[in-house]
């Protein structure tokens, strides 16, 4: 499971404090510890409305004074993304595009001859596709334009956008469906997204969670946005992969128990 | 999701220390809590070397004084199940037969006529069969039978043996393969099974126990062997019920919530 560890973004309000107080031990203490809990990505997220391109350097040297592990450069803004790569050590992953405007001609040319992954959102100028088949047609352009610009299909991470459950009427059978699309038809793209979108309003939003995790990578999910300092979730994601026969005799799942990924108690 | 509570079982070590003690408050206070905790059935297992008969029906009296829950009358000898039946004041699980010696010849035309549900393993006289294929045609020869008896489908819990995952080369796929099969050719008939089972000698099990239980119930379990005081696992089954679209807007997630059947702080 490829892990971006979401903790470094300005959308949470403590992160959005570190940030407005230039508090550089917030940002290495928790570049540190998702590191250190099996990340394999650190998104960094400013979040700002001002300076958003310095805020992310001031963020990005800093998560790189601690960690070797590669940086997610996060914005909404495609082109802030593309500033943002030379700030970076080594390749990492460029989160993000869709088919919105002129995302994926102003990055996939950049992009086309580095070793950068990139996300892309499966939705388009006329917003979030409500039917699956919709935003199946956004992946078939997306992955049209990939191959234009010969970007290997294992460098694109898909975040298919789970939106939440409790105003849903068939749970997540629509989001199943283009998981299961990508996967039959695009075996080595990466199927992704933001866990925790799933459990927005109700309560217990963990055990949400740790359930539509299984699910998703069920159908194929093999890369999420998530916080690996959440012990629970990273076994529920261990165990899953020895459930899903992704890992014999679950020596990775033993093997992470004794590094302390998940079972610590706390 | 049918909870058949798994805590009144003499192969427990407390639960066998209350039995041998002939401590009934042990017995009253694990009926209630499971009850209240959202039981459908409470299995009664003695599990004891000599008086199995008597310990079940000092078992199920105490039960039926705290609850009206159904019993699941529990034991690996089926004609045992059979003469306990009757210190029950209303029909529950029989647990169980198999395709095993003349288990089905003495147990179905008992409870051909009647309200008791029964559950069946899918093993037989060679064992536990190694492949799907196998278990599949245990599980058409009691369905053969129990058509044959006038039992309807929605009255037979199907247990096809969960076996422990750290000695599997691909997981749960076989278990799966089985549901699937039920599910499809059977769709009344509860796919049922021990979930602990498949946690065996793993460290953190209550995790994997959780995720099968997801997997599962994505495969067609509805019926379970289970604590339903863990509120987490129990909290599990709602969320993935909601997950797999048989809860619009997540309206038995949010009940069972604040009814505290699961996130309540401990």
């Amino acid at each position: 499971m490829i892990v971006i560890a979401e903790k470094l973004n300005g959308s949470i309000p403590s992160c959005a404090k570190a940030i407005a107080e230039k508090d550089a031990d917030y940002i290495r203490t928790y570049a540190k510890k998702q590191a250190d809990a099996g990340a394999t990505f650190i998104d960094v997220c400013a979040s700002v409305k001002e300076n958003e391109l310095e805020t992310l350097k001031w963020m990005i040297d800093l998560v790189q004074e601690v960690t070797d592990t590669p940086i997610s450069v996060d914005s909404p803004d495609s082109r802030v993304c593309l500033a943002a790569l030379p700030f970076c050590k080594k390749p990492g992953l460029l989160n993000s595009v869709s088919g919105e405007g002129t995302k994926i001609a102003d990055v996939f040319p950049v992009i086309a001859n580095t070793k950068w992954d990139v996300m892309a959102l499966l939705c388009d100028d006329t917003g979030i596709p409500k039917t699956a088949g919709k935003r199946v047609e956004v992946f078939d352009v997306i992955m049209k334009r990939a191959k234009e610009y010969g970007i290997a299909e294992n460098r694109i991470h898909i975040d298919p956008l789970v939106e939440m459950l409790c105003t849903s009427e068939d749970g997540i059978a629509m989001v199943v469906e283009v998981m299961s699309y990508i996967k039959k038809n695009y075996p080595k793209v990466h199927i992704s997204g933001a866990v925790s979108n799933i459990s927005f309003n109700l309560p217990v939003r963990k055990i949400v969670n740790q359930a539509f995790v299984v699910l998703a990578m069920n159908a194929g999910m093999d890369s999420a946005v998530l916080d690996p300092t959440n012990q629970d979730l990273m076994g529920m994601i261990f165990a899953t992969e020895a459930l899903l026969g992704m890992d014999e005799m679950c020596m990775e799942y033993i093997g992470a128990y004794r590094q302390g990924i998940f079972g610590v108690k706390k």
